[in-house]
């Protein structure tokens, strides 16, 4: 029985229209990772579960997708096990593979994996889809593209400077003017917590505080206390919730507070130097703002962190992310590795352009000129003139019958076929080709070389 | 602890050549698909499991990868069902949905799904990963890159001979010279099967016939004796076995040999008519060559089937493929749809394009310039001609630490950046920059000016 077609929850079709402008934002993306001295590399759709397991956190593993063993998968089980039904002891026994949940941990198993054939530092780029078994919502897909490029190998905070200049000049390109880097430091959290006297609540606290945009001061504070953390602490916390003004004269607030915090005053150190390289090299539309409540979920970050914004009256999370990690790749056996990256979220990035119109007219899939199938002799006339028009570097078709007129023009309007070509007993007598544009309806009786010269 | 790191059996990590060789095959391939009129479109990594189940017979369903269900995916499993082990009933309850194995069918699924925004006829083109758990070999692995292009509502033959002028044009402008384009066609085949009297038994029959190159006519003959086929019709096949020459001259000896069959008859007149068409064109690097016992492994296929093999002397299977449906998308409940289409396998092309060391010198991703790092000042110096540089286009990078001179140069050396520039003290004071030929060794001191129009 015919089955309706559908797809998976959270996944998508791309028409034409929709790939042109993914590649569009791709080959943007791309030509500054390249001009930045990043080197592509690609690493497979699924891992082996023990690379991806245990590295995102357990939600991260609960959302990470698990590739079903082949063959009799069942038969090593334990058969006591499966009678409990319990997933959380069957699971790594029916699967040895997962799809990747991120570009990052792959890149950390690369780098080890391949260490003696890498001449680091490393800057590579990665553009590859990942997988995440989340609950789809606007922005949020199952199947979505992330854009990477990371440097390990290094720890001059120049990178950082030339991620946030990297960041300025992809979105200024892609025209999308007005966006927010905003830039922290884990350290500056850490310093934080530690004056206030909850160091052994860094991460409750600062996940908390990464939630003031979303939920007000009021409820982080109540988080704050849910988790344990005094009052008293919580009091101490006012400089930061009341923070306005520039970058500059937010980090002068802070150095008064972080000033009895060593890993503060380092934080607050590394975040002074990106900005005054930043300043004096300029930036082209976008604002570099310090964000004291920026903490990115990711427990591997240590040193400086970001996100962008989209321009103001944009409702989407951020389109872009990244930091700097001291350790990654020691979970893989390999100490000592600074590394520090940015993302970019193609998928959200799309959804902005879509929303605010800014995609060009000239991104568009599709063929420039459509020869009308007249017939057997006619279309053996034309096809030669097609494959020549191809040669020219002409996007060309010939109708493959001889349909009604009226159907082959409906073709070329739906398709959005600038021009058509008409060749019948007339043109073929007189070696011409008839060129019609679609848009404005006028018709030229011309030799195929003027026609040529004219597209091409 | 640390894990020592690795990836799946059949899985593979790109470094940066090998990315920049496989965009280089996959541009060209692209480049002529748009040419010749193919629209792109994607569609997700996995499908719902019933799209895909089924389409590809029982082999092909064992070789599909089933994503597991998250969370709780065993609490609806029968209990009974689960102390038998039994693979066979269970996958389907566990697993939703399955990675695809070729971009055929979701491409009949997309076409059915879509159909109302669809002007037909649809030329659509594809590149994407598809995922087989077939065991690893020379040109096999578990996730590869296929390239299709296909068009469904037509049933014109001027289609099969677009398709064979693509084939020409892709490998041609791929520098692979001298390969071969063979055709066949289905109803030839059941034109066959019915003249011998074996046509209830076509399938074994054009199986068994498919392997002549691999095991030899004593073989295929053993093994349609061995399928029931009777000695008596083998033994009509023996001008199938002796066939030589052009394919002109081959089809005159297929005529006389399927004159009692209609639709045998049909199959050679549509052959016929590609090649005419085809050698009033004419080819570039190609060789069309009919081949009758080419059958393609793919039950779907109706008409016109091709296989592309690599020049002679390179131990490859075919590199392209494809073929005449005509009932495609009634399997998602549209009928009447013929469509024909072909793939190329792009990993398979990369192997024989490296064999023959025909990539390009200039395919290759890297850097163009790395500035020295000499110090602080210094590097202040360079940083701002490294993103001049880059606004000219000009790919440059500068290191990012003041290590030693020699750490520097290897760097250079290693990732092939064909030019360093030096600035220290004397540079910074006349305003200008040493530049460095890494391949001659050849310096020379310039102004910034000059080297940017040098290298842009």
């Amino acid at each position: 029985m015919a089955q309706k077609p559908s797809i998976p929850k959270g996944t998508r079709d791309f028409n034409p229209l929709e790939v042109s402008r993914r590649s569009y934002i791709i080959d943007t993306i791309k030509k500054h990772f390249e001009l930045y001295g990043f080197m592509p590399i690609e690493t497979p759709s699924f891992e082996n579960s023990e690379t991806l397991m245990g590295k995102y956190g357990d939600e991260g593993d609960r959302l990470i997708f698990k590739v079903l063993n082949n063959g009799e998968y069942l038969r090593k089980v334990d058969s006591a096990l499966l009678a409990d039904k319990d997933e959380t002891k069957i699971t790594s026994v029916i699967s040895d593979r997962a799809l990747k949940y991120d570009l990052t941990v792959p890149f950390a198993r690369y780098v080890v994996q391949h260490q003696n054939e890498i001449a680091f530092p490393f800057k590579r780029y990665q553009i590859q889809n990942v997988w995440r078994a989340d609950r789809p919502q606007k922005g949020r897909y199952r199947e979505f593209t992330q854009c990477d490029a990371d440097v390990v190998g290094s720890d001059s905070l120049l990178q950082e400077v030339e991620l946030v200049k990297l960041f300025d000049d992809v979105y200024s390109d892609l025209g999308l003017n007005g966006c927010t880097i905003k830039i922290n430091n884990r350290k500056i959290l850490a310093g934080i917590a530690e004056v206030i006297g909850a160091q052994d609540k860094l991460i409750d606290f600062t996940v908390a505080l990464d939630k003031l945009d979303k939920i007000g001061e009021d409820k982080v504070k109540q988080e704050m206390i849910d988790k344990g953390i005094s009052r008293d602490a919580i009091d101490q916390l006012s400089p930061v919730f009341a923070l306005v003004g520039t970058a500059q004269e937010k980090l002068v607030v802070m150095k008064e507070l972080l000033q009895t915090s060593t890993t503060g005053q380092e934080g607050i150190i590394e975040v002074e130097t990106v900005l005054d390289h930043v300043s004096t090299l300029g930036l082209k539309t976008t604002l570099l703002d310090l964000d004291i409540t920026l903490a990115r979920g990711l427990n591997y970050y240590t040193g400086c962190i970001f996100e962008v914004a989209a321009p103001h009256g944009v409702s989407m999370g951020s389109i872009s992310g990244g930091g700097r990690y001291d350790d990654l790749t020691s979970i893989f056996g390999m100490k000592d590795m600074s590394g520090v990256g940015i993302s970019f979220g193609l998928d959200r990035i799309y959804l902005v352009l879509e929303e605010l119109d800014l995609f060009p007219e000239t991104v568009r899939a599709g063929v420039q000129v459509l020869f009308i199938n007249f017939g057997k002799q006619e279309a053996s006339y034309c096809v030669d003139w097609v494959f020549r028009f191809r040669e020219s570097g002409i996007k060309t078709e010939l109708y493959p019958d001889d349909a009604k007129m009226k159907k082959q023009m409906t073709y070329a309007d739906k398709n959005a076929i600038p021009y058509v070509v008409l060749a019948g007993e007339d043109e073929i007598a007189a070696g011409k080709l008839t060129l019609k544009n679609m848009l404005t309806g006028e018709q030229q009786s011309l030799t195929p070389g003027d026609i040529i010269s004219r597209l091409s």
